[in-house]
């Protein structure tokens, strides 16, 4: 079986933080363009791969991995010789998994009710991500003595949060805390950063020339 | 430093996943309850361990590790004798985290939109965890054909989404389909479920007398 990692991909959906990921991995990769617009991510093709119809996806030496967090977190751990988590035996490993589901069960939700304006109930400070002040703070917390999440060590972590406070920031969901700034100002200076988003720029001129 | 884990808990959270867990996983914890009539999760005692204010949290080696996912994972991955995670080199490992980050990206929401009533904006299909009506599928498929997770092999995927399909049932925020059903049904039968429920119940009556 080939060990060249299947990824389901739009630039314009979270599937580019896993393209970030992936070249910070540096594992073989070939990416299976999903067009959002004409609806194929919903199709039986696609479906087959992700019943949520949703990307980003990854197929891997067979096992089909959704979920960014989850697909950050896999590649993190699979291809160890990168040095983007900590190891199994590492006490460590604790903060930088709490991190990581901290981006998928707070972060992502809290964002996204932000930007479509939903309205909160009153009742939620113990459901579902909690408050979005307090998650804002714990934000910060998270990133703060730094550099990274882990401190000296950048991991899978950084990449999954980094996008997020990227993505909060550029969407106006996140205050622009100088704490973000800097953050973020530290991680787009990274070589692989740089090649994803060379990459996605190309990708967003192709689609935009075949209208 | 000692290697038990300080275990942060109320048994009307869902730290009760975590509870079930800690007695899948055989290793020596500590209940410290946090009184949630009282506020004590926002108060600074606790918000030292965890600013969101939420439980469940677990300090194990000087690490805090909070959100019931990132804690799953952790215990399962620090404590590998009780063979509750692929290890990272086995290729199901990336199904095994695929349902984890379901679980807390997709599902945890979905349930507490449910629950809540929160109107869903219209246009949220490939927003925050989706539609409603593919996550319950999606959920259908990750226990089918079963009778676990990954097959033959209980893992803490079965903990962490067995939970949230029983809670799911309880609070009817998921349609009782037979495949749900047989599947809590199977769980419950677990040494370690009912050494959890059993000391959750006495909890509970505890805190009843004390009013």
């Amino acid at each position: 079986m080939s060990d060249e990692i299947i990824f389901y991909h739009n630039p314009m959906s979270r599937a580019r933080m896993v393209h970030w990921m992936l070249e910070e991995v540096g594992a073989p990769y070939r990416m299976e363009h999903v067009d959002l617009q004409k609806g194929e991510q919903k199709q039986p093709a696609f479906l087959a791969v992700n019943p949520m119809g949703k990307l980003p996806a990854i197929v891997h030496q067979g096992t089909v991995v959704t979920e960014t967090g989850a697909i950050c977190a896999y590649l993190a751990d699979a291809f160890p010789a990168a040095e983007l988590a900590p190891r199994w035996d590492e006490p460590i490993r604790g903060s930088y998994l709490r991190w990581m589901f901290f981006g998928a069960a707070c972060v992502d939700g809290a964002l996204i009710d932000r930007m479509l304006a939903r309205p909160v109930p009153a009742t939620t400070s113990a459901l579902g991500y909690g408050r979005y002040e307090d998650l804002i703070d714990t934000l910060e917390k998270a990133i703060t003595p730094g550099p990274y999440i882990l401190q000296d060590r950048f991991s899978a972590a950084d990449v999954y949060l980094g996008s997020q406070i990227n993505f909060g920031m550029i969407s106006k969901t996140l205050e622009p805390r100088a704490a973000f700034q800097n953050y973020v100002n530290l991680l787009v200076q990274r070589p692989a950063y740089k090649r994803f988003q060379a990459q996605r720029e190309q990708l967003l001129a192709q689609m935009k020339a075949a209208g």
